[in-house]
Order: structure tokens, then sequence, then C-alpha cells
């Protein structure tokens, strides 16, 4: 199994983490998968605004398009999902999402779902997220801190206290029973935070990887669409979009 | 009061056939505006998947980096508003969607809302877009026909039995009292449609220029964000993402 | 264009001063309007409960059967908008309240929407009239300050402090980013608050008046109902009900 | 016991049909409580619209403050109740609508909730009112038969077919369980129609009258409101608002 | 009439209790009821987690074929009501469940219920069954003490305090306008409560017993369901769903 | 990796062609885990109605408590999961239903999710359990064939068409851009029906063994209960009701 590890931010040193830390999940359980990582083009260092986001969703399909050939399944691995819905209406094998594959898993682990994340514009596009996903009741809260990803994947020591205070108030103030640490630059820290909360603290990168092997596989494949003419954009996208499939 | 009509999708003449509607609205009404009408640089001629509209939202802002400037509004003028809430945080002026604005006047005119618009692809998309609005409780239906609005804007007369018919349903089969016709490409056929249907039928880009221009002035501005560095964008964008304001 | 303003409080300084400020907001936009001010015959002198706002639901009918003639558009200004659906109902123009037009245009310059007004007894009547227009996703809060609106017009430096509190506490805890300041006798106080307030401060009279210009000649008429026999009301209302329209 | 039963139409022969019905309910049940029946002193002949049920609002509590002396507790026997929070503000007994009632009882003899009743224009105002009640996810559906409940009440052998496919229509169609026949005029047919459904139909008229014998006496008294000034009321309405309880 | 009392726990004195309550207050409205109640064979002493609420729901199945001849109704008489809506589909008599009736009566009181109950794990139980019921939208909060229903039986003096500033916070905090204090074991408490809290405060094993009686005999039978083959089951049980009705 | 596959009802052969078909999914993905199968001791054969899954929330509980020791996962194989979140709060390990797993996986294939099984009874009951899960807004549809699993289980070929026919409803009328073929019965079909079906269509029995190895070991343990004090239960059951863990 072939999985692409697609992140749509511009920054190399973020796919190498959290390539590296899917690998190791992978050889933990023992699955024989291979991952093919891949940076976006263009678009922001870190994605941390609606803007970045929305550009983002762009450097997504133009990312797939040029790297999905001979992969099993893609893995969508920004904490955020940009693009989500319109990769997989083109891609020509399944697509999960880091946070919609960590958050269906996270709700087989508990009933009220808490949501850790760093960089705090992210919580209104989460919390607009979550209910796109049709989870909001699932939803006990969201909570931000004030370093970004990129900044916490910089220096993780000095973020660990501030992320494990934010899990315990998932889950005493906000009522809580599991929480997800959100970011493919929080990549390992789960298992770092864990000791100081009372209830289970799912790390994002590794529940993202595992939906998307649960799912490689699943079920036959949705229709195609039609072809669409454009203009302005690399050939690998322009020839995905006007594919006659 | 100078409007941008950003039509983002690639095709000139639809951007064209907008402006042209909506002078001729202001003109009606007597109201003093100016419309600078610009299309997008790259993507879809036109948009009628998911995949051509999460690009649209890159091209969008793209147009919108390199034209706001002196200007005291922006219409979204493409009905399913790619990329609304992302020109909404960046642009130094309100932002209406198309959609976005005829759907809430059309909130005033009647409690249950249909929609009528053309290419089949676009239900899902615009279920989606009306629950992220928070509006779904408002609405009786979506239908639509199969010619897409790239069709329909080459040859209307063919299209207007179809679309009749479609808002005929609304009001009948799902119960809607008020018919919104969108697309930037059906400007002006409401009118033409009403006399065969019972209940109000409203133009898209007649409303959403109305809520465009209602909104212009309104209230103070929004807080600046925090400024994104990137990569690979064009000067505007990247300018106005990096911008401290 | 004439727009009947109506009053459904039987108090005729806060009609004044609702058109007057309504007046020169259409000044200051060279909008070409004529404002129609009308007062309730008959019920509280302020509404600030239930029972006060049911019989001026009845108040704003016998009102706007004595007055629509020559009118293109309604205007019920009252935040709360007493009566709305069967003004809509029985109107042969179309009317907006003042609550629902400021809400939906608020809708374009936020997300998430919080609302300001006078007298504590308002908080559960406007939780259910933003049910009701199906806007409670996009709530983010509701708070009053202890003074009524009437006493706010009586002296509205002393109230100034405690309404912009109340903004703050809505941006800030409530995770507004838009706030309506809503009530008749609120008229031109939201740029008075505005400096003290991070996020767009909108006044509702104001917001209810642009939006009933956004939407005065938009699309054909309602359905006529069934005429429907009465005894012992106004002979206006009688005859409006009554009428084989 | 002493019940006021409020019609707030001012048909009286409504009233005593009503009246008379609760009265059988009550003897064949053994419970000692007397009806005081009350009609609408101004407003519609028969409620079927927006515009006469708000106004029916106002004559409710016209009727309420003007006969509530004495009694225990007050049925608002129309089913579509209207003013029924405005009644429950003011009045110094409990309340119950016919809606109300019945739909609270209808929810614990099935998951699913039908209502019947006669007028077409009644389904969207019953929509908004099982909403208000937050009782839309019980909601199976709601179907109209095209003779309003006055001419019912003039002849109900000829509406009797068509109530009892409508009600079918409810089980078969819609997947209600139980089926609520709403309104006054049709006091007693829902045992007539009973025989020819195979969910169980209930009797608005004697569910409501249940409801109001269930709540009467169950717990404290609500918080007395501030006394409210008024114009052009009656003077008992007048003397309710403004009382200093 | 004959009312089966099933209190699903299998602790007698709890049943005696609310048997005893019911009792007095149907001699105190002169209802000639006889109460017949019934303790579950197996399960919990005190019911206060999911695993003890599902093993209930069959020792009330049970209890309920064993006992149901010759009854009218069925009180389901612990606040939680396991087994409902599987006791609803077998009976061949009306079931109300004692959190069911009293949160469908408290309905009636006020628009936002607040629930104060024992122990603390009933909070996501209640919050799910309020869910169930569809009652959501009329749920201002639940809030437990942490002595369990059997603690507080055993010593309601010393729980007297914490219930009513529970209370209180419903109504302050929560902004409920009326409070059902929850549990078969909290039987009486209500009105020692009622005085230190503003608002109504019901007591539930009041409340259900009059929405027993109001939902006795209204209205037809279900439709029967098909029989079924079990291995396991006590006599009784087995006999009851092999039923051919 | 021991995965618990416990079958609530009392028919070991469902039980065996759940299990065969798990470990044949394993075998084709590689994946080391050994399946240990158990069946209800007592209950409905098959579980077609809510008092048998009632019945089975218990058994399931018992079967827990008898054989979970060395599992490091359960898998609940019966389609609607009773006792579904009982299991979860008294397991040492991670338990997932058949329906919640399936589910869940669904919704990162489509965006709308219809629901085809065997039993005309399990359509209410499996709404109300999609609604439990949060899951309502992705539902599209339930459709149920007539015959029941166990029927389907002896005579597959039989209702191959029926389930089709199903299915293709689902994704044209209802809207499903996915379908989940519901039962333990039905392990097996969806690829049998997967050809006559647009849409992909999942295995049940394969999606929810797919998504428990996904959640075997994510993240920490769940807080402990209080120990439960009992009567007549089994003396597994009793032990790990009173532990304190």
């Amino acid at each position: 199994m072939r999985i692409l590890l697609i992140n749509p931010n511009t920054t190399a040193a973020v796919t190498e983490q959290a390539a590296a830390h899917v690998r190791q999940v992978l050889h933990r359980r023992l699955i024989p998968a291979e991952i093919v990582p891949v940076t976006g083009r263009f678009g922001a260092r870190y994605i941390a605004s609606r803007a970045a986001a929305a550009i983002a969703g762009h450097a997504a399909l133009d990312a797939l398009a040029a790297n999905v050939a001979g992969c099993d399944a893609v893995y969508l691995a920004c904490f955020g999902d940009p693009g989500l819905l319109a990769l997989k209406e083109v891609s020509p094998v399944p697509v999960v999402g880091m946070a919609e594959g960590a958050l269906h898993l996270a709700c087989t682990r508990g009933r009220r779902i808490g949501i850790v994340t760093g960089g705090v514009l992210w919580k209104p596009m989460l919390t607009e997220f979550v209910a796109m996903l049709g989870l909001t009741e699932r939803l006990a809260g969201i909570r931000t801190v004030a370093p970004t990803g990129g900044e916490i994947a910089r220096d993780p020591d000095a973020a660990l206290g501030r992320l494990a205070a934010a899990c315990r108030d998932c889950a005493e103030i906000d009522g809580a029973d599991v929480v997800v640490l959100g970011g493919a630059a929080l990549a390992g820290l789960a298992e770092r935070v864990q000791p100081q909360v009372a209830v289970p603290v799912i790390c994002s990168v590794e529940a993202g990887a595992r939906a998307v092997i649960a799912t490689a596989g699943l079920a036959g494949a949705r229709p195609a669409l039609p072809p669409t003419e454009s203009v302005g954009l690399s050939e690998d996208l322009a020839r995905m979009l006007s594919a006659d499939r």
C-alpha cells in the first residue's frame, strides 16, 4: 500500500516530521505501507488564517494531480484539511484529512470530543470544519494555545505545559472525555501530554493515518466527474480536471 | 461609492454580463455607485465542481489583492461564493457574496427559500454553503437544471421553460414561498420567469448587489490579522498577506 | 420611494427619534426616500414583556391597515419586531423588521453575531426571535443592560458605559465578531460606542432601514390570502382582512 | 378546581362545543373540575391566518384579564395557541395551550407525531409553533384538509373521510406512530376517525384538557413581572399589566 | 384505574418510597387510582452508571411481563427511564417514564428547563436522554450533586442545602425558569427546596405520576409487533415476546 | 492483537459467519489479529425489536465480563450496537460497534450516507442510533427490506435483488453518495451488490472490523468508574461492576 501524504503548506520540514511520525506508527503496528510525502508548491509557510487555508486548497489539488499516480490512498496531512472535499471529488483513490480522520476515530473513544491546537485563529475555522463534518453535537470545545504549530514545532518542550493545561481544561471545564491534539507540527506530543491529562489524548497525525489505512480499499469507486476546461493552472492539474474519466 | 465586482471564474464575458446587469439596477434605483469588474486570472472557465470552486477561492483572493485599492466594497459575483470567508478576513472593505447577499435578502421576503440554478453538481455544494451561512432551516429546497450557467448564458431562451418549471416545483412541491434564481450567468432572467411562478422570484445578481450596497459603510472595521509569510504567490497577494496592517 | 415606519409602541417621541435617525442616514447616503412615521394607537408605552409585544402585534397591524396606502415598503421599527410575520402576510408591499433586517445584514459583516439591548426581559424574547429567523447558529450571545430602551432614550449618556461594556463582553467572552446594538431608542449610539469596542458595532435603526431599502421593489408580490370576517376591529383593519385581493 | 377555557376567536358556538367536550371528558374520568368558558371580544370569526392569530393573542390576554380571578388554571383552547407565551407570563395561574398540551402528551404515546387539522394556511403556522415548543425532531409531518375548522364544525360528517385519509397518510407516508387531530372545532372526531387509522389518534381538545389538569397546582409560582404602563386597552387588561404583583 | 409502578433498580425501599409519595399525590387530588409497585429482580442496587441502566432496561421488561396484567398504565419510576422505548413497544397499555413525563409537563410551566439530581455520572446519561426525547432546545442545564439518590434517600436533610443551591444555579447561571428535581429517591423534596428557589421546582415523582394519569386511556392502541423467539429469559418475558398479539 | 467479537443475539451461526468474514478481511489485508467470537447467553434469536435490543444490551455486558480478559479490543458485532455506551463505560479495552464503526468510516467516503438493512422494525431504531452518534446531518436515508437479517442469512441469493434496489434508491432518491449495507448476517454481500449500484457500497462487518483495528491501542485509558453493588447477575458481570479499578 502506497499512501500519498500531502502537506499543503510550503514548509518541507513539517512534511518530513509528519511523514516520519506516520512511518514510526506503521512500523510499530507492523503495517506494510509506504509513505510518499509531498509539500505544497505555493502558499503560506504555515497555515494560520482563512486566506492561507483557501490558497492551500488549491496547492493540495496541485500536489495531488502531480503525485497521486501509483498511490492507493491520500492523506491530507494538515489539521483543518484545506481543500478536503475538492480532493475527494477528483482523486482516483480515497482521500482522508487529518482532522477528519482523527475526529471520526475519536468519536469511537469518547462521547464528547475536545480539540487542542496551536494558533488562536484556528478556533473559528475548526468550529466550521467540525460543523461541515456534521460532528458539532459531539464537540465539547476547541481550545487553542498562543504559539502556532510552526512555533511549537521549533520548540515543543516550551509548549508542553500549555498544551497539557488546555487538554485538562477541555476535560474539566468543557466536559470532553477524549481530546484530540491537532496539528502536523504536534506529531508525537500526545503521548508526552497524556500523563498530565485524565482522559485519553489522541495524536492527530497518528489517528489520521490510522483512518487513511482503515479506509484504503474499502468499497468501490465514486462516479467520475465531467471534464472541466481551465486556464493558468499547472499542467498536471489542468490535465486532471479536463480528464474524461 | 466604488464596488469591486470579482468574477472568480476565468470567462470575461460572464464578468461583463454581471457588471452590466448591476449597472442597470443601480441606474434604475438612482444609486450613484461605480462598478469595477475583474475576472479570475486562473482556474476553470465555468465553476461547476468542488475542485473548480477551491481554485476559484485562490483566484478571488488574487483578484482582490490586485484591485481592491480605492474601492468601498467588494461584490464576489459567483453564486456559491468561492473563498468568501477568506476574502472577508483579509479585505480592508466589506465583502458580500452573491449567494450570501441574495439569500439573506430573500429571507426578508419569504419564510422558506427555494434555490434554482444551472448545473447538477451545484446542489450538494450549495447545500453546504447554506449550512455554512446557518440558513438551513430557512431552505425549502435546491433544484438544478441540467444546462450549466455557461450554457444558459449562451442560449437563455432555451432554458427559460426549465427554469420556470424548477421554480414552480420549489413552490408547489418543496413549499418555498420565495425562490432565488442563482448564478451570474442568469442575470436578468428572474423577471422573465416571474410571470410563470406564483411566488416571488429573486434575481441573485441584483439581490447580491443590493446587499453589497446595503452593507457598504455599515459599522466599523474588523481587527487586522497578523502578517503571513508565503511563497509562490502573485506579488500583490503576497504583499496583502504579509502586510502588517 | 415612500417607507411607512411603524413604531408599535405608544410613545410618539420614540417614533420621532427613529424617523429622524433614518432620515439622517438616507440623507448621508443620498437616497431619495420619504419616511412616513406612525405610532401605535394602543398598548404599552414601552415594549418590555411578552404581553406588551403580543398587543403590539395587533397595534402594528392596525397601524399598517390605516397607513400603508401609497407606500412602497414598511419598516417595523421596534427591535423584536412584534407581529412581523402577520404584517408580511397581509401587507401589499414588503415589510422588514428592525431586528430582522439588522441581523441579516450583520450576518454579512461577521460570522458570530452579538446582540446588546436595554431591558433584561428582552433576552428570552430575542432568543426566540433569532430562532424563528433560523439564525441561532450565527448567534454568539445576547446581553441586556438593566435600563430599558425608554430609560436609555431619556439619558443616553448615562448608559453609554454599560452598553460599551456589554458589547466588549459579547466580543471577548461570547466570541462575537460583530455586535448589533438593538432598539429604536438606541438610534445613533452605535457610533459613540464603537471606539470602545474592537469589533464592528451596528446600529439596528440604521441597519434595519438599509435592509428595508434593499428589499423594496425586489421581486414580485406574494399570493393574496382569502378574506377573513372579523368583529370588534378598527374599520381599516377589518377592511384589510376582509379584502378579496 | 376551576378552569378558565379561553376561545380566542370570536365565535361563541366553538367555545360552547369545546367546553361541552371537555366537560364530558371530565365527567367520564370522574374529575371534579368546573369549566368557565369565555370567547374573544374582538378579532376573526375563525382563526386561519397569521394576522388573525396575532390579533387573537391580544384578545386572549383581554379575556384572561377579565376572567381569570378565582380560576386555578387556564386552558387556551385554540389549536395553534395564539398568545400562549404572553398569557403564561402575566397569568397568576398556570396556562396550557391546546396544541402545546396535546403535543407534549402525544410525545408519550409515540416517537413521531403527525398533526392533522383543517385549513391549509395552518401548516406553516403550526410548523413554527412546533419549532417554538422545541419539538421539531418529534414531528413526522403536518397535513391539512381544505375545509377550515369552522366548516368542519358545521358539517363534520362531510369531513370525516378526508380527515381519516390525512391521518393514514401521516402514518404511512410520513412515518407518524401517533396522530393529533387538532382544532377546537374537531372536538370528538378522533374517536370516529380512529377505526380507520392503524396508529393512535388523539383528540386535541381532550388531550389539551388532560394536560391542563395535570399541570394545575404542580410546583410554585413564577416570579412576577415589573408593572407596564399602557394606553387604549380594556380596563381589566391595563390593570393586569400595571399591577405591582 | 390501576397503575403498575416499576422501580427498575433492586432496592425495594426506593420502590416503597416512590409508591407512597404517588399515593399521597393521588389522595390529595381525589384521583381514584390504585398503585401496584414492583421492584427489579436483578441488577444494580442503585442505578448510577450506563451499565447499571442497560441491565435495568432488561429488568424493567422482566417486571412488566410478570405484572402488567390487569393494569391500565405503567409508570417507569426511575429518573432516566431505563428501557423506556422497549417497554412502550411491547406493553399492552401506555407506559410513561418518570423523566419523560416530568420533563414534558415541565415544558408547560417554563421555557427553559433545569434538571437537578444526585450522582455525578447521571449528567451525560440524562443529556442523551433529553436529546432522545427531542427536548434539547428546552434544556437550560443539568446539575448533579455528589451524593447519589441512594445516599440522599438515607439522609435527605443533609442534602437539602446542596440541592437548593444547585436549583438556584440552574435558575441564575443556566437561565432555567423551571427546575425538575429528579429521582425516585428525592420524592417530596421539591416542596422543601422550593422556598429557597425563585423559579418553580417540580418533583419528578409527582410530575411523572400526573403524566401517567393524563395519558392513561388517551387514544387507541399501538399496532402489535411480530412474535420474537428467545432463549434464557424468564417465562413471563419469553411469553410476552413470543405472543402473537 | 486479540479482538473479542461479541454477537449479542443468541444464534451461534451468525457469530460464526461474522467471525469468518472478519478473519478473511484480516487475512487479505495481512493484519496479524486473532478473533475471539462469543454469542449472547440469553435473549432473542435475532434482534429485530427494541425489546430484543434492550435485552441484548445486558447480554453483551454479560459476554464482555466473561470473555474480555486477554483481549486488546472489543467488536460489538450487531448492526444497531445494543448496549454500546454501557460496554464502552466498563470495558478495560476499547469497544467499537458495527454500526458505529461502519458509519464513521463511511463518512470519510461520502458526504451523505445511506443505510440498507433487513427487517422493517430497524428503521426507527437506527434513526435514533444515528442521532445518538450525532451523525443525523450526514444521513441521506435508511431503507429496510422486508426479510430480516436472519432470513437473508438463510437465503442470501433471494435477497440480493431487493438489497441492490434499496441501495440504488438510497443513491437516486435519497441522494446518498455512499451506502452502508448493515447487518452481521449480510457479511460479504456488499461486493455482490456493488456492480448494480453507482455509488460505493460498504460492508458493515468489514468496515466495523477495520474501525476496531484502527482504534485498538489509540491513546490512553478512560478513567475508572466507582464500584456498583448488584444482585441476580452472572458472577463475572457482578464482579466487573463491583471492581474497584
